[in-house]
């Protein structure tokens, strides 16, 4: 898996074009980002409303399985990427064997499934909370007699912002929680009682050299962050280890861009890895106005095999998003003393629904 | 002149579309502003290869007198800008008819035109290097009489980055002064033996509210921007000074967006006013990456109707233009810290063409 990253790869000319699955938000920020940059950026979506097509030139609109659509996509860009981890394993073959495409899709296999993710990272020694593969309701009754109640059950592939997973507390009964995840493949872990979530932004270049943002902390609603503050409050120590523990991950996978890794800080002070993220990161959007270099640009000089900048603070920050009709209190925002307004110009307000974020920035 | 600030105008929704004539850098850096905020834009230049076109979806590639092409912009967008103040009067007329445009097109006729400018900046009571009309050769001859040696003839009319001006020194020769101008109405006026040259950008907005940003000091060479430093090495009263002549500017235009004010600072502490730029503006880059909210955020969410936000500096700020084959060295400052990188995505480099700036903070 770390093949890639030591096959060296002329640096790109600032007038290229990447090439970025996905036009939401993400891709959107990426694409900005690159702008910067001097390049070109083509946005490849199957949904004609994406975010990312207003601020580049070049787009596909096509389903990721239409070869044709991803043949011309290959042809007009220099390096792939991606704005989400869910890019289906067809789709990154196809186009790998056509174009560079990075992070390199071998290590989607291991973040698509919670199960095979948790076995690399209890494999490199990096603790995760209790878990247990469950394949079938009899699987789901053992396991929650060996790791006790309250656990989660999740759907090992395609959950995010908890979509497919249900709390098994006293009294749930594990034939209807098993129904509700709707009978798939499943991972139950043990419900962790941390005192804050926190997350590691780090970016890897291709000369394997890594940069971490400082370690944010997390909070959510309704299973959907809500709030990032940074630094988290953590002690020197704890926050040394949870950048030694997101370095760790990026070399052993042999990444190339931007990753984020979700972590739980318990009372004692112990990190447990919750998930891996093969992408830029909600919790690392704080970056844009409170860096001195954003994660989106960190991506992009990685995968352009260009130089990683060093991170520097400008101070504390806070990152909240604006979800669903939230994001009618923008006006509020816009005349708050160094609050940055980001929206996605995404036209349809539906609950739940990431609309834009804002950042507040206290001076040093 | 005045008249459009005082009619109030709905503020623009997020989902808006911002007409923006220009596709150079500044096009470039105000629509990739435009789209954090969550608005569209719609870029019209008459040069296939702008720079511009590659950041946003819709574009006209146009000549700026094809009244055809300008209708379907205005029907398209719900304000027009402009990144450059040589917008044809005859375009604007046009579009103004048609679609909002800000800043008002009647500021153009004051800006475009040197002797026009000099005399409504003097009328405001703000001092100016000496100037006198020069429509003539004879004209010219009086001219160096009443003003002395060594005094600058410029172009009225379309001079930019020192093109259009020649120097009369002792033993130039005034008749060849005149023909190497083209011959065409000029402006004679007194070489300022300045110790500093400085800017200040500002913003209005609809309300008649004020923002700016903090002065910077600029370094010309071969009559190019090359070095912008914030803070400008003035005395607090030197630079509160030379803000309140560029709110002064801005009031008694009634103008809406950003525009900067190029001054002599003189050894005595005085300040003259050497030009006004009815746009954003070069020695403004520094916002990008050294303040809490760019020129190019505030110039848009001006013409949007949206409220100013007050700029805090992170720190004292460098920025440098890349000019030609300089270019070449973004690699170098790709490494360093604290610098931020800009290209503007030109393909081809020529001798003193803006390609691209970097921006260095250093933190408080």
């Amino acid at each position: 898996m770390t093949a890639t990253s030591l096959v060296p790869r002329p640096a790109l000319e600032p007038d290229s074009t990447i090439g970025i699955l996905g036009g939401g938000q993400l891709g959107r920020m990426l694409a900005l980002a690159a702008a910067r940059l001097g390049f070109k950026c083509h946005v490849f979506s199957p949904s004609p409303d994406s975010p990312a097509f207003d601020i580049v030139h070049r787009v596909t609109c096509a389903d990721y399985g239409d070869t044709q659509a991803l043949d011309r996509f290959a042809a007009d860009v220099d390096v792939v990427t991606y704005e989400f981890e869910n890019v289906p394993a067809d789709t990154a073959t196809f186009l790998a064997a056509r174009v560079p495409v990075l992070p390199d899709p071998a290590i989607l296999a291991t973040t698509q499934d919670r199960l095979v993710e948790k076995n690399f990272v209890a494999g490199l020694g990096i603790r995760t909370a209790a878990f247990a593969d469950v394949a079938s309701p009899a699987h789901l009754q053992a396991a929650i007699e060996r790791i006790g109640r309250p656990a989660v059950l999740k759907t090992r592939r395609f959950g995010y912002d908890g979509k497919g997973q249900v709390t098994i507390k006293n009294g749930t009964d594990p034939d209807a929680a098993w129904r509700e995840v709707g009978g798939q493949p499943c991972i139950l872990e043990a419900f962790v009682p941390f005192e804050r979530e926190a997350s590691v932004v780090a970016a890897r270049g291709h000369d394997g050299s890594v940069e971490c943002f400082d370690v944010t902390e997390n909070e959510h609603r309704d299973h959907i962050l809500k709030t990032s503050r940074v630094p988290a409050a953590l002690s020197d120590a704890d926050a040394a280890q949870a950048r030694r523990i997101a370095e760790t991950i990026a070399q052993k996978f042999g990444y190339v861009g931007v990753l984020a890794v979700e972590m739980f800080a318990l009372r004692a002070g112990e990190l447990l890895v919750n998930e891996i993220a093969p992408r830029v990161h909600n919790s690392g959007h704080w970056t844009l106005d409170g860096a001195s270099v954003s994660q989106f640009e960190e991506h992009i000089r990685a995968i352009a095999g260009w130089p990683l900048a060093k991170p520097i603070r400008h101070g504390r920050v806070e990152m909240t998003n604006l979800i669903g009709r939230e994001v009618e209190d923008y006006r509020r925002y816009l005349t708050m003393p160094g609050v940055a307004v980001h929206l996605y110009g995404k036209a349809a307000v539906r609950p739940g629904r990431k609309m834009g974020h804002v950042t507040r920035v206290f001076e040093k």
